[in-house]
């Protein structure tokens, strides 16, 4: 399987690497939103959110707020995004899963702000009643 | 304090609740990027990301993936983002922490792109240099 990431993990292609342990590993996104754009991913490949099992996923948000804090103490940005995407139509680029962390400036330019939407009469307990059908605890 | 995320968690304030245990209290955004926009949070109020105690964010984490999962089994959606905004300049507006997930669709209004930057000469690495001072583990 061609996976970049993996290549990364497997020291067969080159990355700016930050931290890893045993689970996962983190290096900068080279396409960054703002310098210092950071990547999590667990060592084992899942594509996407949905496919990593608990304990990974643990250990990742650990390391996603580790780094977070070394970015905020080393880069001092004004804030910080924590993204994930899944599937194509959410900007999912490299089918093996991965937080990003990007420093914010004020004065940035990533237009994160979208047109919030309100919910019609009734509309809003209709769309709670079908997640909450396909809640399991 | 007045946090209008406490209110939800006491009850004091309504809102159309998907999913709740002893840690976390997951509920309807009233401001929807997309219909069906969820957040997840922690029951004990912790300001932003850099506060939540491990065990707490291992929980969220976990409701989060299982939410999304109901989403996407209920919903249907194209794909979806998971995001943490981290102070105002990262578009932070209640300062209770909380995960958003974002159903999103291959034709929705929710511009996410961003105009993506390279690294000069140098650069790349003295940005992951100064992040790797930072890093604890």
């Amino acid at each position: 399987m061609d996976c970049i990431f993996c290549d990364i993990i497997e020291k067969k292609e080159s990355a700016e690497i930050l931290y890893e342990n045993e689970r996962i590993i983190s290096f900068l996104d080279i396409r960054p939103v703002n310098y210092g754009h950071t990547l999590v991913i667990p060592k084992t490949h899942y594509e996407n959110f949905l496919s990593v099992p608990q304990q990974d996923l643990a250990a990742l948000i650990e390391a996603t707020q580790m780094l977070s804090s070394a970015i905020v103490k080393s880069l001092a940005p004004d804030g910080f995004n924590i993204v994930v995407n899944n599937g194509i139509a959410a900007g999912q680029s490299i089918f093996h899963f991965h937080f990003h962390i990007i420093p914010r400036f004020q004065s940035d330019d990533f237009k994160f702000r979208p047109n919030l939407k309100t919910y019609g009469d009734g509309t809003m307990k209709e769309f709670a009643e079908k997640i909450r059908l396909a809640v399991t605890s």
